[in-house]
């Protein structure tokens, strides 16, 4: 066996189909976001404008997140030093998770160190709860909830995304006494369109399943004090697990589940990615809390966000441009292939300072490559004034199709 | 189906065994480790000293590490913004990598949110890159090796702990011609015994298997620059994957892999746990990166915590404590019963101000359960005096043996 040949041959493959992924080394410049400063792989410095990010309020330069970091650290230090079992429980951890029990409506929540290990564990944990237990998922879901789904060879069902009709037909395939879940997401981050979270609901109800939503795209955004999709809807309380992230609008890092306090409490005290690992810093935690404190009255910032996608969506579309619109705050342009996506990327980058990263399988769906456009209060006219002017050139340079290519 | 009862039934059971777990609520007081305050459920605040934490070297309040930290938050704010490869990558995260690649004289490293992450994500990937890969994993590897083992349902053997003579029967009956890996720790941290690393580098080799090493209970405390137990006793070269933690020894958060510059190359663009998740704060990273820069020459801060190890296993020893002794800096008194440990802790955290967390099953087989204490460069004679006399009174009044239970 020639374990050397087989990494190249597994390197190989995606450098043929060009979706081999060199990572942008971007350093924000706290106080002046979306601008940052480029380090070049030659070894300079260049300031560029950051189009792609997911700290879509731009909380993560807000005084009132980042001096709530700092005091946690002149506090308590640096890490946690354990697991939340083993000493590593502070009052920063106990106080995130009140603020955002509160802010989903629910009675607990419970801290992971990211929202992709919450999917993961509380999704894979679930069947040690409820034995038998059958996850009906999205077929769109996100990765981590996938992983969660697929660990352990529990039962599952693929539901066609946002197909009602076809999750029917599943759910009434199975024995009507099995226990299950039904998981999906209020945002779909790639294509920024929503879950028919109310229906989704109806149909949990008709047949006695658990419902289990990703707001990890919303929470921040959506909602009269952001607590996502299911506030804005006033669905929250048909919802039995929320799941959120600490990383995006929030912007700092960490993510979570919300629900019942038993529900909670049996994940947290079965759940093996929970328990067995170091627990976030408390500094992410105070800075996480801050924010989240912050937004629930932010409502200024909230409408601001949603102007700024208005706007970019309505002149990108006003320039013939592909971009999808669901009326979320995400904005995707469709390429249609990695190479050329990738090199729109590479030119918008070099040439106007502007950077969106290309998104190519598996994140998406081959054939449906893309720019994902975020944009966000903080940036301003000018901003988006050049990038739309660099996206007209562009885009006539490449000679690409405009709205034919519209999906 | 009654979900409620479920989860009534699930948390019964840990009642009735008594294993279920309340986190105690601490906060250490940053220059003034291991004095903590405890958030007592009644309200109230009270000083304890922490005996139970894993930021082994007190690197959570050194300032080289608070200070990076701040100096990135000013810089940069609070959240990276991003996956890695989604704006997520920053100088702070290149540093890092590039700092433990050069601790573990590799080519180069990955950062994951967490080594429970890094293991995981890692160990289940890499069936991908090889396939028909089979892993022999010792049957005391964390449950974070055991989860990303398990996943995907790959073949997996479990070794006896540290047998050699069950491996080798294991890797004889299997084809030759298969590709191999087996996964094992430097540092057991329940028991605090160390894996015979050359012993099994030996038989990989003999089989042509990869070896891949969890050193998150050495990194930062064993070999002349903290590398390791690999890098002690010299057998850097013969690991291929190494996995460590920034949430120990290193005193942050976070964890990672260092290995050939393909191995990475390979598992950074396969690897679902590494690919769609938030990247860790600027500010973590670069807390991390000075904290290993600064103990890689931080001879005296390794041989004052194996001199405190020693002297508290000897004192305990004296007093004919049953200690588990097998060398390293991790000191497990052994109760061998959940109530009992967990009725000492409760009473040495509320009549001594000290705090040891009980260790119970699934951390430690049913039957060993024990407080396991982890002295530290910064315990000093008054808080080493204060535990070893109110183990001494706590021992006699519960009338347990002594050196009879020893194992
Ligand atoms: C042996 C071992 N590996 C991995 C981990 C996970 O490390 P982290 O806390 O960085 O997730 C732990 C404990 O937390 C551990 O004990
Ligand atoms: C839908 C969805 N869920 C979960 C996650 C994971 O969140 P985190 O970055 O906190 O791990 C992401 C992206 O990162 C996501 O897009």
């Amino acid at each position: 066996m020639n374990y050397d040949d087989a990494l190249d041959a597994a390197l190989g493959k995606l450098h043929d189909e060009g979706r081999y992924r060199t990572f942008v080394d971007i350093a924000r410049t706290n106080g002046q976001f979306p601008h940052a400063v480029w380090h070049h792989p030659s070894g300079t410095e260049r300031p560029v404008t950051v189009w792609c990010g997911n700290d879509y309020l731009g909380m993560g330069q807000h005084p009132v997140v980042t001096d709530a970091m700092h005091g946690a650290i002149d506090a308590v230090g640096a890490g946690s030093g354990g697991t939340r079992n083993i000493s590593g429980t502070t009052v920063y951890h106990k106080a995130l998770e009140g603020e955002l029990a509160d802010w989903h409506g629910k009675e607990a929540a419970l801290l992971f160190t990211s929202a992709y290990i919450a999917n993961d564990a509380t999704l894979s944990t679930l069947p040690k709860l409820f034995p038998g237990l059958i996850i009906y998922s999205d077929a769109l879901n996100h990765a981590s909830m996938i992983e969660g789904i697929r660990r352990n060879g529990g039962a599952k069902r693929i539901f066609r995304h946002n197909d009602l009709d076809h999750l029917r037909q599943l759910l009434e395939a199975d024995d009507p006494a099995a226990p299950k879940l039904i998981a999906f997401e209020s945002v779909y981050s790639m294509d920024g369109d929503f879950g028919p979270i109310g229906a989704l609901c109806d149909l949990a109800e008709e047949f006695g399943a658990l419902t289990y939503l990703d707001e990890v795209h919303a929470v921040g955004m959506y909602g009269p004090r952001g607590g996502g999709v299911a506030e804005r809807d006033r669905l929250g309380h048909r919802i039995d697990i929320v799941n959120g992230t600490l990383g995006k609008a929030v912007g700092v890092h960490g993510g979570y589940i919300a629900a019942s306090a038993r529900m909670v409490d049996a994940v947290r005290s079965y759940a093996p990615g929970f328990i067995f690992t170091t627990s976030l810093p408390p500094a992410v935690a105070a800075g996480a809390a801050a924010s989240v404190r912050f937004i629930k009255s932010a409502r200024d910032l909230r409408e601001a966000h949603q102007t700024q996608a208005r706007v970019l969506k309505t002149r990108l579309r006003g320039l013939g441009l592909p971009i999808i619109d669901h009326g979320s705050h995400i904005v995707p342009l469709i390429v249609g292939d990695p190479k050329h996506t990738k090199m729109m990327s590479d030119m918008l980058l070099e040439d106007w300072g502007i950077y969106v990263q290309p998104i190519n399988f598996p994140t998406v769906p081959r054939g449906t490559e893309r720019l994902r456009f975020t944009p966000s209060p903080v940036h301003g006219p000018k901003e988006m004034d050049a990038l739309v002017g660099a996206l007209d050139s562009l885009w006539s340079r490449c000679a690409l199709n405009r709205a034919e290519l519209a999906g």
